[in-house]
Parts: structure tokens; C-alpha cells; sequence
């Protein structure tokens, strides 16, 4: 990949799902985190890109290493950045949410960085405050930076995921990535598998654009990747599966079971693992198909892509303003 | 408003409470806050005024927003910043305040924020470590950057207020933003009423220089302003009064019961607000009538200004002493 | 103490215990840090030492007063820091400490300071990260930078203490900085003694170098220092003492008591006190005698000073690699 050409102008001053994304946009994003990753590699990590502006963090929901990498993204772009948290903040006051982002955005930052229990609070600031915005998980429905990074390390990986057969296996029914992944692996035209217990698929997986599988072998064969996800065994309100180490037998992913793929296929998984949960632990360590920790890097440099289009934007617009 | 002369030395090592303040000094802060404000409207927020230095926040009372105020405040004007948050401190393990001030100042600090439950804890904290230190509101005391907050948000908006008359109206007896406002109105010349249940006045009111109604609507008569005040929930140890509907209907501030006042009056409210309890909440969101969102905007502005006069200083001083 | 000579290569990537260290790595620190604690006393404390460098504070036990001393000492080097403090992350969700390390290794920082409740933690994670990793304490083992500290401080007061006979005394058995502080005065060749009840001595205690006392004004004689330890209330699980006041009367240190050392003798505690148990009131605030806030000085210039060999070792390294 080349360096991004500086004449495209990012037409978004959000980024709340995939969906409002087009393909264009996402390889401007991936050139420039590319980028961004190879600097991340060097010992010159501090950059001007987004000085004189400032992030703001805004997390309902706890979330420390999600919150570490849009920090530090926002940071090595030269932000001036500030976490935001609701443990101790004036919504356990009683404010309303509305009045949280109106009361932030007075104080006049640049960029939202929204996590939040709900679906469209991200959206709802975005639209109250008019202030850049990026989705950085709204309850169950999208977490884009996550499909991002996942699509661009997988890429990184093994190459344009276009025709490609992309599984992904697990608690779909309450993963905000699963729903990312799905709208970044139609978008870049992948063939898209889902394998489930009948329990954990939400009731409109049919429009989703992908084939249902509920037996994992079967699911596996001819695959290029696997997408785990996390047991979200703190979401579930009812007894969704007997035990974890039922789960692993019928929905765990191991190199013995990765042999009825394609020979070169890949595991990923969004983190905090639940090792011989979701995925074996050797598998998980494993240096040519796991890209679990290349996820993770992936993360940075995604975060620092979408922060730049969307700062270097937001200045343009405040300068017009003035 | 012109620039501020910078040849006038700021005279004070601290900002405990308004009554620190004289005129001069008021106006000086007002025309750097008219500055600073205007800079946080542009993309390029980050200075150099305060480089070198070291802010730490030091809060005792968790409050999200005042916290977050500061720490934006100081990292645009180029400080390095601390928080220090009492949840997990040394004062959990027996350790005195003098005790934790005195070993937060060894760490060489320039400049300190105070938030405490306790009266006179920012001034101690001054006294024993002679660093500059601002106040961010000490139990029901002080919290002098509200009061200048609220004054330049409402001058800004009114011109002038000597002369003009301020209505304050609620919770009076729990609210350091009472007195801190009545401190910068008696200083500015400003007409003051207060209105509030009986229960809810402190004994020493009649020293405060202000007018005292317990009727809404015969103190609303001529107003320029109404400042309404939240109603301290949490801080009520008996039963002030009876509901939240009934305190709205004698105490809340509505459009329809602003025709009261001047044609002009606005309405202002240090938030986070109870909607419909102390502030109608049309009116909270009117664009002419409510200034609450300026408050917020001016807050900054305000402890961008009290920061660059404390810490300009605090450098000479250190620069002295070499 | 003259300036530290650049062409000295530091030969270590880590800092887990003070053995890493042999007597020229320590003069180096400490010239480092005398230098350092000149620059923390001016008000121009911002240095780009560690620009472009990330340093990452993983800290899964509370400590404000430790994480403040290394984030204010990142922070004043140049270095991008971020706190990621355990309450809220991922090992609650499950996630091995080796994940957590792993995880955080991949975001690509350049410094990791690590406090951990378990012995051998940071060891852990240097070696599953490769990062260049700064021990904050891990369990009952170690806390290479306390001990520095004390020694920096004590070395400024007193001079070389070669020779010089110096006492600890209180809870050894639970104290990572008894431990320190002794691995320092061997490797700086001072005579040692320990004086503690015999339940609060750790079994090896033998082999630690040193004199063994039960007696306080025993163990004072001819002393030039005395270094207490904080009775650790909050780490024993049995009655080891009767009370705080029998402990101040057997093994507190006072004013009067300290004349049966050397009159020139001086007193350390590595904070928070309990005053009153451990130390006495007056003596804690000595101006001569006591050297409780030099340590918290020393603490920040000691951690900048290891901050930077660390960092620039790193940032070497890394550039050599590409």
C-alpha cells in the first residue's frame, strides 16, 4: 500500500456504524494506518498531526484496553486528550445523557470518543452536539473501529478478503463485533459464514448476508478465516449454554479442528480471551494463525486513522466557521 | 473588551474564595477569560503559557465535570497535568490531609486544584505547602471559579451588572455557588435577592447583603438574572421538603413565571440541573432565556485565565528564588 | 556530583529488583537524578528526553502516590503516558496477568511501570513483553525505585554511607522496601541492622547481611540513620501486634529515643505515616532530623533518572532494529 493522497477529502464527521462507510473510505483509512503502524514501530511515536485539538473520551461502560488504545492514539497524534468516565460523572446525578454530551461539548472539544450500555448513544451525541464522534461500542449493536482493525490486520494478513470465506463462530447474538465484522466483510465483498447454537443468533441473522451454520466442522471447510468471539458471559440474563466446557467442545476452536479449513486459514479474537473457552490456548499463541495480538497493534494504528480523518476535518470546518 | 495589560502583576499565590479578589483583579481575569474563550472556539487550543509547570488536581469530593474543566484549562495552556483522586489515596490508609498535601508539594508542583468536602481544606493545603492553589469548592464554602464563571458568562451576556438586579433563587443553605456568586455580585455592585424555603437559608443570611424573599413570584419582580441552584439531594441529612413536584411548584423557575421579571431576564444554573425540579426544562434549553451552556463554556475560559495568573506568577517567583 | 557522563551505556533493560544493579549503574542514577531534582525545583520541568516514547503505568493495586511520582516523572521527560490501573480492566473479565502484558505489549510502548500484589509479576511481564520494564512493586518482594529513593535521599543528607551503621525497623516481614533498602546498603557497603518483633522478621532474615535486634534502643546505638517501615495493617491476617500504642512504645521512634543513636542521626519513613505508631509526630516533621519529604523529592528524581536510561536504551534499541 502507498501513502494516502492528502487531496481526498473524508466526507464523514462520524463514524457511529461500518455502514457509513464506503469502500474508498476504508482504503484511505487502511493506507493511513498502515502508516500509522509502521510508526507506531519506531521510537518517534509523537506527532502534530492533531495539536491544538482536543479528544474527548467519553466511556459509560468500563473498558480499560479499549480505552488505552484510543488514548494513546490520540495522544501520538498530539491531542490534547481527556478520559471522561462515568464511574463518579453527573449522570449517577441524574443528568440525561443529552445534557452530559451538551455540558462536554460546551467545554469545546474537537473529537467524541462515545462507549456507551445503549444502542444509538453514540449517534444521539453525535446529533446533540454536532462535535466529531466515533462509536466506540454502543451496547450491542456496532463497534466500527473494531471492524476496522479487524478487517485491516486480516488484510495485512492474508490479502484482499474479497471471495474469500470468512467464518465467524460464538455469541453473535450479543456482539457488537460480530454485527462490525458482518458490515465490513459485505462491504469488501467476503463470503460470510456464522456458526451458532440456535441460542446466540439474533432473531434477524437472516438478512445479514451470510450462510448459517449450527455445526461447527461443517462451518470450517474451505474457510481462509476464523472469526472467535468473546463468551460475553456477563451480558447473558439466562442459561444460554450448559457450560464452558461444553461450549468449547461444540463451539471451541483448536488446530486440530482449524485442519478442516484451508491450510493457511487464520484465528482472530477481539480480547479479553477466555483461553480453552472460545479458543484453544495453544491455538491462540500459535505465530502463523493466530492474529490475536495483531489485532491489538492493528487497534492503534485503526484508531489513529479514523482520529486523523476525522480531526483533520473538524479543524478544516472550524476554520471555515471563523 | 481589549487584551489584558500584561504589565499588571497578578498579586495573589491563591484563589480560595471570591473574596480574595478586588475589582482590578476581577477585570483582568474577565479579559483573558474573553481571550482564552475565543481560542477554545479555534482548532488551535494548545499553547505554551504554562510549559514547564506542573498542575496537579487534587480531588477529594469526586466531580467528574469540574475535574474534567480543569484538566482541559491546563492542558491547553501547555501544563503538564496530574490527577490525584482521593477513591484510591493514602487518605484511605490513615494518612492526614496536611499529611498528603505536604507530600503531594514535595513532587514540586506549580499549581494545585482542591476539591474537598471540608471547609478551609484548600486554604490549609495552601498554608502548608506554600503552593499556588486554587479552590474548586471546599464543603458548602467556596468555590470561587463558579462564582467568576457565572459572572463573566452573565456579563458577557447582560453587560455590566452593577446596578442590575440578580435574583438567586433555591437551595441556598448547601450551595458554595451561593456564596461564591453573592461574593463577585456585592464586589461587582449588583442588586441581590435571595429566595429560598425558610429550611433552606443559612442563619447568617442577613449578613450577606442580599434581599430575602420566601415568594417566587414577588421576588422575580424587575430581575435582570434568576441564577437557580441544584437541589442538593444528596447533601440533605432531614426532610427539607416535601417532594421534588411540590418544590418545583413554590421554587422551580419556568418561561411563563420569568414574565415576571425584565423582559430580557435570563436564567442560569451551575448543572448538572434536575429538569422540572429546579429549571423547567423548555426553558433550560431556550436560546435567548438560558445561559447554562455559556457557564460551561466560560468555565474553562475562567480557569484558563485564574491558571495563567497564578502560574505566570509562580514561575517569576521560582525564577526569583534561583 | 558532577553530570552523568552520556558515552556510559546502561547496561540493563529492565529495573526488578535493586541486584540488577551494580555500583556504577547506581552512581549513574544517582548523578541522573541529582540533576533531575535541580530541574524539578525550576520552573521549567518539561523536558523532551523521552518524546516520541510511550510510557505505560499497569498498575493492579491502588497507589496514588507512587503512580503520581512515575506518571509526573514520564510526563516531565516528554513521554506519552497512560495509566491503566486494574479496577476496571480485563483481568476481571478473566484475562491472564501474561494476556494483560501481551495485550498492552502490542499497543507498542517504549516503558512499562508495573505494580502487581503478586512476587515476580513484573519479571513476568519483561519477559513476555521484551518491553523495558520498571518494578513498582510486586508483593512483599520488591521496590527497586524505594530503594534508590532512600538511598538518594539518605546519600544527599548524610554522604557516602559506607561504613555508616544504619537501622531499619518495623514490619520487615511484609515490607518490599526493607527488602530494597537493604539490597542497596549492601551493594553500597553500609553495616545493617534490622529491629523488629520476631513475628514481623521474615525466616531468611539470616541471610540478609545484617544485625539482628529486639530491642530499639539496643539496636540505636551508634546509628547514623534509621529507616521505619509503615505497620502494614491492611496486609496482616493475624494478630501479630497487640496495639498501635504498644507498638509505638516498643518499636515507635522518637525524638528523645533517637539520642541513645548518633547525634547527627537521621530518620526515614517511605510513607504514608501512621504518626504516632511508627514515628513520632514531632520528629516526622524535624527539619533536620527527619528526611520524610526528601524522599518523596528524591522519589520523582530517581524515577526520571531510570525513566531515561531505560528510554534511551530503548529508543537505541529500536532504532538498531529497523
Amino acid at each position: 500500500m502507498g501513502r494516502a493522497d492528502f487531496s481526498y477529502d473524508f466526507p464523514h464527521d462520524r463514524l457511529i456504524t461500518v455502514d457509513d462507510l464506503n469502500p474508498l473510505d476504508i482504503q484511505i483509512i487502511f493506507e493511513r494506518a498502515e502508516h500509522w503502524l509502521n510508526v507506531n514501530r519506531s521510537p518517534d511515536k509523537k506527532h502534530d498531526v492533531l495539536r491544538g485539538l482536543t479528544q474527548i473520551n467519553l466511556f459509560f461502560e468500563p473498558s480499560t484496553r479499549t480505552l488505552a488504545s484510543f488514548e494513546l492514539a490520540g495522544k501520538r497524534l498530539g491531542a490534547d486528550v481527556v478520559n471522561f468516565t462515568a464511574s463518579n460523572s453527573s449522570t449517577k446525578k441524574g443528568e440525561t445523557l443529552a445534557d452530559t454530551a451538551r455540558t462536554l461539548a460546551a467545554m469545546r472539544p474537537d473529537l467524541l470518543v462515545v462507549r456507551h450500555a445503549s444502542t444509538g448513544a453514540a449517534d444521539l451525541i453525535h446529533r446533540e452536539t454536532g462535535i466529531a464522534t466515533i462509536n466506540a461500542g454502543d451496547g450491542m449493536h456496532s463497534h466500527p473501529t473494531q471492524g476496522l482493525l479487524d478487517l485491516f490486520a486480516l488484510t495485512r494478513r492474508i490479502g484482499d478478503v474479497g471471495g474469500k470465506r470468512i467464518l465467524i463462530v460464538g455469541d453473535i447474538l450479543h456482539s457488537r463485533v460480530a454485527r462490525s465484522d458482518v458490515g465490513m466483510l459485505n462491504l469488501l465483498g467476503a463470503e460470510i459464514r456464522l456458526c451458532a447454537p440456535p441460542t446466540l443468533l439474533p432473531v434477524d441473522v437472516d438478512r445479514w448476508g451470510a450462510d448459517i451454520f449450527h455445526n461447527l466442522d461443517d462451518a470450517l471447510e474451505g474457510c481462509d478465516a476464523v472469526i472467535t468471539l468473546r463468551l460475553q458471559r456477563e451480558r447473558m440474563s439466562g442459561a444460554f449454554i450448559p457450560s464452558t466446557r461444553e461450549y468449547f467442545h461444540f463451539w471451541g476452536v483448536s488446530e486440530r479442528r482449524l485442519e478442516l479449513a484451508n491450510p493457511e486459514c487464520v484465528v482472530m479474537h477481539p480480547g479479553p480471551m477466555n483461553r480453552n473457552v472460545e479458543i484453544d490456548s495453544a491455538l491462540a499463541d500459535h505465530p502463523e494463525r493466530s492474529l490475536v495480538l495483531d489485532q491489538v497493534e492493528a487497534g492503534v494504528a485503526i484508531r489513529m486513522a479514523v482520529l486523523e480523518q476525522l480531526g483533520v476535518r473538524a479543524r478544516k470546518n472550524e476554520e471555515l466557521r471563523r
